[in-house]
């Protein structure tokens, strides 16, 4: 009642949208994963760090590098889902700060030349960066079913390197059969939020 | 043009919105965060653990013990915004899990009997949420200003306990005059997206 954004919209994005464990086998294009990243790119992070780094796995092949990594709840969504992206955050993304910064290039030496202080930074904007790419795909008429049971360890050696932290999977395509469980319970305003 | 969401939609949380520098007086009710809450609640975390907790900054009294913890650069604007929210990740969630995640309750000891495993997943889950809640914040037509320049030992101490890790602070309200820098730019997809 008090939101601008009109109610079709908040349906599509939170309220009908729902974590999908089938999909049809309707493809999901190039075209509507750049669709979708054109618009989430513009969602903000710290100092615009903006480090999520997106693997799709599309091919047969890569399907097959990934499926022994996957939880063996999530093993057969992730093999048959028309598209799975791997989110994962870049340690090293104070290279490209002076170019994404152009008023204080100054901030890629002065804040961000430790890796501790940049994992961290990494993490935590790349998993903002994940929940704005999460509605992202909602807003693109598709399902996302974020992942975090998988082997961190092999994802990283498999489809990433050192310098590169996996942070979920989210298989992408339209809800098939039996799509989803009833909606969990969630915690109400007065657990979550206190004011002083 | 590939996405389902409409173009006024697209704007409002994404395209036209910006992160704030500063905000007219009108204040920010309790109502408008509580329908920010109610619609922002429905996006998926793992295991629906829900971590993210919010301390609200309202008061002349809260404002004086927050100010001194914030960066020079994010003082006054602090300090004048009509509202101010602490983002932090409760490290034990689990308890609430099985009210949470009804169906399998024995997800509490089985995933989340170590600390260090809480407090990855609530610093990820709940940086997921304070994504949801930034684009909530724009959905009911506010701006956001996001900030991490603060002293993040101090306002645990001050407004949280050991079981609480700040993520990030908030302002909130209707822009004011100069509210924006211009806008930065934005990593290119193929730079962001690799497919195997």
């Amino acid at each position: 009642m008090s939101l601008s954004l009109d109610p079709a919209a908040q349906d599509l994005l939170f309220r009908e949208a729902r974590t999908a464990n089938t999909f049809t086998d309707e493809p999901v294009t190039e075209e509507q994963v750049r669709a979708i990243y054109e618009l989430v790119k513009y969602g903000p992070t710290a100092f615009n760090q903006s480090p999520l780094r997106i693997v799709l796995v599309r091919s047969a092949e890569g399907r097959a590098r990934l499926a022994p990594l996957m939880s063996d709840g999530n093993r057969d969504k992730t093999v048959t889902a028309p598209l799975v992206a791997i989110l994962a955050a870049d340690n090293e993304f104070h290279e490209e700060l002076p170019r994404l910064l152009p008023h204080f290039p100054q901030a890629k030496d002065a804040f961000f030349s430790e890796r501790g202080v940049r994992e961290q930074n990494a993490s935590m904007n790349a998993a903002l960066q994940a929940g704005y790419f999460i509605l992202g795909i909602r807003a693109a008429g598709l399902a996302a079913g974020p992942m975090t049971g998988f082997d961190f360890a092999g994802v990283q050696k498999e489809f990433l390197d050192d310098d590169h932290t996996p942070l979920m999977i989210v298989n992408i395509g339209k809800p098939g059969e039996n799509a989803w469980f009833p909606r969990n319970p969630r915690l109400d305003f007065d657990e979550v939020v206190t004011t002083v």
